[in-house]
């Protein structure tokens, strides 16, 4: 099957990253393809590059030029998916949600160790309309930028120990829940660290987009997530505008 | 004051109603501006819709170009609040929000009567999000889209009426909210047919932005609606192409 | 329009004081009256006081010499709002209430800061009844007692900006709400001290009583805040005794 | 021991009613006194007339001339009881409080069959404050009001059977639960009728004071239910004024 | 009457002082009965030896050859009480529910103290099902194993005191429940040190049983706990084999 | 891999059922051991015989000579799991918990089309603890027993059909689960009539196991789900006794 994992910000080292860490642990059978949205922020941290995200995304995967079989949205915390899962009629994985759904099954709370305190926020929001908000123990901020996440990777590793340690010892965390889309490659280092599951939403969400496409089951089309109705939009997607040039998605294939 | 009264969709009829409606009761020295987004659905019935609209109206009062006091977000049921807040100085009233806080201080529970079914689930997920989901008794749909609440007035009025009667005596509830910001009109002969308060979002979110801005008080910019960071965000805000033409809001004066 | 700001207890002073505070804010045509009841506790802590407090308020309402057109019941945790809605047709808001209703338009969440520490169940259980609990960071009290508030003003002032300060660092508070309706007169001062906006409860009750009043609607009387049936009640007005002597509510007129 | 079963309301005649239920399955040693408030409604069906009971009853339990050593408040649905509790020592048991609190342990859900649809929310309220509203499958109104419950047995009988059915066999509901201090005489004939457990509130109360006067615990008194401070309060007791005559509480002994 | 207390492990002393715990505030004509499971794990601290419990009490009250009136589970935070409600027609009581349950009628929180951490989120859920986590401030574990509680009763008192301390000065606590069925000596011992109502959940349990006894009503059988339908199972009593020997529960009588 | 799949009765032709269902979307190389309990009901439908199988289960997997990668707990509705959860360092999935975390990612609210009523609050339950009772739109019951569903199977088809059919239309219901383990083989025709997503829990949890040991994610063990510690247990292992004859786990291979 082929999965398209779309990074919400617009940077193409992230996008591979993203891309590389959908990969790891997908099955042999699994083509992982990298999407990076036309327009758009180049982190996302707040709600407004949050919803730009989510329309830009919306375009990415409307504009992919070939078939897929699932997508996985690789933002954490951002919004979107609803209008995702209306658009297409493949599953449609959120990180936030597949990370948070995986983790009840491993322990009895689980924590988000996520980025800055203004992120908490939109993390609660997804957990309390997901339905699974009275199962996390805390959302941790490390304090650290989407972007500083990669620049020192030292701090990075360092600040998730630490909030982690403390939502373990404190907040009564049993799984910790990587609150980034681009901290993937720390979550095997960090559950060795200490000494519960980690899990890396991008994981969680290709393994349940791969369950989906397994079972054929895919976004039920009875009412919330049905096709929209056919009407003249102007203004999406934008890059209509540039089709004899430059490709709406720049897709780094990776894996299988 | 002036407020920007912001119609989710591109339809400039909507946008002069909601401006007139949004007039009816504003204080005598509140000028209301209709905006219309530059561009987008013309009416929106779907989560997909409702993120293109919450990014076009986000554009709209960024881009507007003279000084406001306050935004009237006049979509009901749609995304974007969080965004327009963090965007702006000013308060930003949602009429979702807005009327259901309104609504709670009139009586024990109130039902919203909105379009059609698969408007539900948003509607649901912003009084989950507000925190006031539960003093809503229930949301009934009637069955007219947005487009068509206008073509057939006496249907409307019917089908309203039908719904608010079943949401009393089945439901409890007594405060009837009209899910749709299209529905203006229609809040004082639907009170005087079914006996209970009836609540238009626009009044509700008008009236809320007045208190506020007398008040002196706005959106706290402490956390989750501070400033974004400044970044190189491509694609946003779109009408910049055509800043040598067509005006970014079309904002035809209503009231004072 | 006419407002009764009615203290919930017996000392003139306060209820200047909170009729001050209430005319800062109001619309130019709006007259605001303080009323103090007939009988009671000069200062509420507790439920036994709250209660009587309800009813004296009751009275103090019903047997209010002249017309007017809503009721602001200015007493912070105080139960009654239901009592005082059933027997009145005009808009009865509550500062408790109000406050919070508001609070949720302006940041994630809010907090708190009121007088003694045994108040704070009383108004968890207002905050939970209106339905708005989930939105409420903490609930922090200053210890200090609602007749002490005015006799330190410099303590008042210290005491509650630890507390906030305290409520926006470690509970998440992106707003603070005064606590008591004594405290009327620090909403500014505060605000500027910790940066968040801050809410006196008595104006956000006046500015949504002037907004029903504005819109037309009310009190829903289609159940449970339909009039009393009539019955030979005893005990009810007190104050019906003295009617050759002293008035009910020894009214105060400020404002406009 | 010594109970006092207090009627809300100022009727003799209930008052005895209730003294009588209560008095069924009391303990041999425990000795049942009925109290009537010295003033107030002849019924409680409100808000309105609640909140005068509650005042009421905290006049009838303070002024009550000989040592007692539990209080069970007999209203169901009426407000009050965090006021007793915060005036006396001994333990303080609500119907509503107490009867649903004894559901629990003997079904998955219960309902509350009660007098008419206004009493609904003040039910539902208590139960949402009590923390207990989530094991309640459904409040159903008889729609008899409180004086015609005695007046037509039979048809209290019928629609109480009536309710009682469709809350089991719609609702999920597993044990009945009488919503109306009145209602006592009416458990174990309803019982039989309709085939699950019912529970009259001032029986749950009365064993769970006797519960809590055998274990030797009361009302914690280290906070919300603490003495009130000392104040010269002003209109209460009422009876002060009749010491000379008439006795605060009439109070017909029923038991052993 | 006659009361089954089902100690959850196989230790006799245990089962011997969890009757003389039960006995103290019993009813004269109570009989209390202690006993003793015929196998599983010596103290039960975790899931997986709650589950062997909920089994060895199930075997302990099917095979007791003696008629009896009701059944006390004194096993804190231990499953089981859906099952035994089923198999019997007298009323179950749990400790965990019972305790929880009448703690709210004595303060507006409660805390559990218990043994371990690991207990944490057994005793949660419970109180979740139960539908009274609302108003539980904290679940406090002392650190010390079921085995452990009785060997240095220095300690225990000492760790007890401790955390309960805290429960009401930082959780807002304002009643204490033992978490553990093997703590019932420590209740007045500790009420006297903290100076809040301390609750024993055997002693709840005794007295709610004796209250359902005394009103003549039990466990629902219409829906939920109904008989099990006739079937061949398999494994189940395990003391059917020992039939000749051994006695099914070793029942040391205590009491009246 | 190697996934036991573990009937909760002693039905071997429900268990090979069951290992048939789970192996049709099984990855190539994942091998299905159908797992039926050494003892117990041979069908479960109501706590006590969901208790047993939970001792039952327990055994079956600590007893299973060899070894294997992860559990699918394939009873629906029935308890256990946490205490498999702590008996062993693989993967433990429930069917229960696996479908409703998966239907989350598929619509907005589902709903379980179960057996008999008397299992609705058991499933009740565990969606609660699980934390996501709120996206349930209801429990619906066939009226069939676990051993009818396989007697007719035109019946079971066809009461089926009927309660999704009204779960979509009356409860919103947008994804379908179906509530027995024994109901696999029918989930395809009835996603087929009824239009919507339909999932058998029994597939959603092999593909989570399958997702975890993928991934290498695991249980938890530092607090509620640590091994149990050693302690000397009797009666569990009850097939110890006859470790002479007959084996523990019967065990067809079924799969890769």
């Amino acid at each position: 099957m082929r999965i398209l994992v779309v990074n919400p910000n617009t940077s193409v080292t992230m996008t591979a990253d993203m891309a590389a860490a959908a990969a790891r642990y997908a099955n042999p059978d699994t083509e992982i393809i990298g999407v990076t949205p036309p327009w758009g922020p180049p982190g996302i941290e707040g709600y407004f590059e949050g919803f730009l995200s989510a329309v830009a995304v919306m375009e990415a995967v409307t504009t992919y030029p070939e078939p897929f079989d699932a997508v996985v949205m690789a933002g954490y915390g951002e919004p979107g998916r609803e209008g995702v899962r209306e658009l297409l009629d493949v599953p449609v994985m959120d990180i936030t949600e597949a990370s948070a759904l995986l983790a009840v099954t491993l322990g009895h709370r689980f924590s988000v160790v996520t980025t800055i305190v203004r992120a908490v926020p939109m993390i609660e929001e997804i957990l309390l309309i997901t339905g699974i908000a009275d199962r996390c123990a805390s959302i941790r901020a490390t304090g650290l930028g989407v972007l500083e996440l990669e620049q020192d990777e030292q701090l990075t590793r360092r600040r998730l120990a630490e909030e982690a340690r403390i939502a373990i010892d404190e907040d009564g965390a049993e799984v910790i829940v990587l609150g980034c889309g681009g901290l993937g490659g720390f979550d095997k280092e960090l559950e060795a660290a200490v000494g519960v599951p980690v899990i890396d939403g991008i994981v969680a969400a290709v393994k349940m987009a791969e369950a989906c496409h397994a079972y054929g089951v895919s976004t039920s089309k009875v009412s919330s997530y049905a096709r929209p109705n056919r009407k003249a939009i102007t203004g999406f997607p934008q890059s209509a505008r540039s089709r004899d040039g430059v490709a709406a998605g720049t897709a780094p294939t990776v894996g299988a």
